[in-house]
């Protein structure tokens, strides 16, 4: 059974359903049909009422990242990440590959503090060479985080703060938003999200679709031809109904709330299992998203039946990711939570 | 009924079945899983015997043509296409956003001809001055065109011969590649295909699938790390056995061909109704795009029952195109017919 | 002695005796210093008195172009030239290396019309699939053009409404501005130029200096930041002075007005002894550029003690540019010219 | 009296002498002339001797930097870099703007170990997911760094047998590399520079130039083709001439060395003299950069009649910059070493 990720099963049923009940209709193309508008309805009843968003599905994470951070600098212009960041450490370069520098801080459990973006903005403010090093102008987070991690909405307001004190856009990857949104230690709503962020995007790949991502822009800016930049950038779908298809199933009624939150419930269970048996976390992961510190024998034990993602060592443990998922199901956890007892 | 296009409706039943059945399995990440191997193997028996090929399953033409073209090429060079190429007036410049110019040709019924392919290698070749201009290094071809015309086996074999002769990488864009197989017109075989081409793709998106091309690669140059271009491109689905699906639904027992060709027979019905009628056709298309030329009553006419694309005007006629696709059904090219002959 | 261009000689001996009066001076770096400030308070004293300008002093003809270019344009949007136009085929791609397709247009004469202009930019206007095309969004020209010849002022008025009805950046190539200005066939000054371009630039390395061009911003759009795209894009000399101080001497005074007209007027010269000759020539050139059509016995002849520059055949003429500078000395002229009279 | 930088006077007074002598020749343009020829075949001389090298003369250092580095590397590759590298944090992202990522490490003093670059080079090589993450291909030192230290024979040698074990090219920045060479703690030659980077570059601007820096290429994958990287990329100097004549000049007789070893005794001079006084020195720098930490009494002091560079703060002292060059006079260190007599 796989806890190795949060994307190695297919949608939710009601998407598949939703796909065979369409098959036969004709559709106009590009995500200009009905099915992208009623999607993008749905999503912006949970968001923030005083900004007007414009909303775009595209096919994954990396596509949203450097399409969205591409269409936001200028040449000389850099973003802000953590150096644990997804855009920073495991897209290939694909940032750079459009022409920016990634100015990567120290991470914290996987998140950056206002303090240190402060730092960095009021370096280049200060600076009497300005012409001779990037301007800061995006901060990226991830929410959750790479290591699972979430910010409080008290620092993403101190985030905030810095961003517009020092004219940089906020850019919120929610790859796995809803298992954020799902935690019981968060006190962050979409509404807040989309109140703080200039543009931010709503994960469907990990989070109950069987691929899209749901890019959100509030800032004016930011929203000139950014299907321009999609297309350029190979993220416009023919058929982009399907990715419209999927969204509104999952937000038409609040789904995706739902099967997330259950996927983080069943964390805790794995969580709490791994306490119980008195074997140390790399951190009390709130999410979807849980890495257990291993000897070589538990590992060893726990492979037989289950998978896992070696994430590397600390001192002689190894770093063991178990990821739920909206497809997980109570009798994988049970099973998994009885081979942990084992060890 | 829509026949503006070849992607307004889903996929073929057997893929949304095929997923059906799938959607609970738990899979590798990333397109490294068994399905895809299947697929690339499937495709793998109807290409010529004499190369071995890296095959991969990328989301969309646009994706695939950028991704593949920034591969193969330096900064300083170029890549060689019809003026009605699809990457040289339909992708928002996605191509020089990757940094390489694009050498625009005079087409004649949407081809190049070797001969004017080889009058700009030999510019270059006889330069001079060669750092001040772009080096063209790859030439770039639709099959069929982005007009519906194909090329003849002797022109492929003679845009090769240029292309060897000069150095050059022949990269030929299937995005509709059944309709031209299935084409009675036709003469060049798959095997044709990959024989001469370097790099070509297979589509998907256009014929049958949801979504998804299969970019093939024969030569050896062009293989190495080619899985890095596409996930920093923004191309690599982290659920990538559902292209792998896909393909192996299309290409394990030939259903890819069957669909195409039939297609192609009802867009010939179509052609013979306008032909029969005397209304004249912009070009005799050999594949599943036809393009009529409608006075504007005609035109309003037809526009009340179905869906066609506005190609522009040739003097007082507009330029009508009419598409036929895998999923067209026999009783709407009836209606279509119907309608045609009351003009 | 040398007629294949007009940069085959050093600079003007005034700027190297200012060269040597400034060696010992100690300056501050990239073009902060005294002299590059008095330079461009020279060259404004030439310019329309209705707008402000940032003046920057760059390296070199394709370093301006691309930095002004890429500055300029967003990822989407595309520059018009002339397909003559130097950006389109003499400066190895460097515009499509900075990410941004160039629209070519069929030249006449080296010139574009406002007429193809609008044509290409209405297009864009009233495109339904805007988001699958690139956005023109700057037009280029050069004055005078690279066939030596020159837009009226009324030609350039009608360019510049065009821009101004599609919200389109004027940017001027003045590489050889010297020499147009210098024509007995010109009706246009630098304060219509720098009335009607966004942006343009002023030559140095054609026009009287070692190297250098002066770029001039008069739109308050294209301003901010400009040093660090020239940083950015390798144009900042450390010895920035080394540029302030040959402008400095160039248009404190007018120098530059001097030379460059009595290099048109020797360019008038050999133009006709040409046609005193009975010699055809390509176009009756109003500038510095002469290009005559010779017979092979013709051009050996001239070759045994003239250096020129083939530019290629029309028939079975072969087409010689002859170039006259800032440093053609009237005994050269007369050497050659007497050798035409052989012919 | 200027101490801020190695860049604010002119050139060697021999240049000037050539110049003016040159200045009424005639020569073929872009670098294809003899004085290009004869200044390579003059450094060619202090090469060794097994392996041939390919010459190029470009105008500046941030140029040369990104012009090879983006000759070297295709789209997904990385280059090593000291996070204070000159490409890392000087040059506006520049290399970022060619595509490709910096991985920045941390520096000792200015300068990068062998056993970090391994680091870094094993983890993408034991990667099982490189698809996912950029590939080290380059590392990019500074002989002298931007501190002023300076690389051993052993830890150059150290580092390049990393790099050949893991396939990354050795390019080496000699911006100032007359003043590493001149330097008495120096144990590395020319020869051992040309015989173990794949490419690097002699430092003209900072070292005795007006302008311009020799590019020198021993490794044969990287020459093919490397005069359309400078001409796309803005580094192609119609005048080419100027930079060959001032190599030339300072490699002839080996001027260049004599005059950067005469610039770091004097720096020696400046060393001293604090040392003597009991002023605390960032680091005992080999080279002509010196790095003092004043009080803010002292640096008042100090300014009145010196101009020096403010690097910043260590705790409460200003860390202040040094600089002396090939025209650095007596009397200036004189006069500077009277005033910090008086601190």
């Amino acid at each position: 059974m796989r806890f190795n990720n949060d994307y190695n099963k297919g949608a939710h049923p009601a998407i598949i359903k939703a796909l065979a009940d369409h098959n036969d209709t004709s559709f106009p193309g590009y995500g200009t049909d009905d099915l992208c508008a009623m999607a993008a309805d749905s999503i912006r009843k949970y968001l923030d009422g005083s900004k007007e968003y414009d909303i775009h599905f595209l096919e994954g994470g990396t596509q949203a990242n450097y399409t969205v951070i591409a269409s936001a600098l200028r040449p000389y212009q850099a973003v802000i990440s953590a150096d644990t960041g997804h855009i920073s450490c495991h897209e290939t370069g694909a940032v750079e590959n459009t022409g920016h520098k990634i100015i990567a801080l120290n991470n914290r459990d996987g998140k950056i503090s206002a303090e240190d973006i402060e730092k960095t903005a009021k370096d280049y403010a200060d600076s009497r060479i300005k012409e001779h090093i990037v301007m800061p102008r995006m901060v990226y987070i991830s929410f959750p985080t790479e290591l699972g991690s979430l910010y409080s909405l008290k620092e993403l307001e101190d985030i905030k703060s810095v961003c517009t004190k020092y004219s940089m856009y906020l850019f919120i990857d929610g790859a796995r938003m809803g298992y954020g949104l799902g935690s019981s230690d968060n006190d962050v709503s979409l509404k807040d999200i989309s109140r703080l962020a200039d543009v931010f995007y709503i994960g469907g790949t990990k989070c109950g679709a069987l691929f899209g991502e749901a890019v959100v822009i509030g800032n004016d800016e930011l929203k000139p031809d950014f299907r321009s930049y999609i297309k350029q950038n190979g993220g416009m779908l023919a058929k982009g109904w399907l990715l419209g298809l999927q969204f509104q199933v999952l937000f038409e009624d609040g789904l995706y709330f739902q099967i997330t939150k259950k996927a983080v419930d069943e964390a805790y269970r794995i969580r709490n299992a791994f306490m119980e048996k008195g074997i140390p976390l790399k951190t009390i992961s709130p999410t979807n998203q849980q890495f257990a510190l291993l000897t070589k024998e538990q590992a060893e034990h726990l492979e037989k039946e289950h998978v896992f993602e070696f994430e590397g060592m600390e001192g002689d443990m190894i770093v063991a990711r178990f990821c739920t998922s909206f497809a997980t199901v109570k009798e994988e956890t049970d099973a998994l939570i009885r081979t942990i007892n084992e060890l």
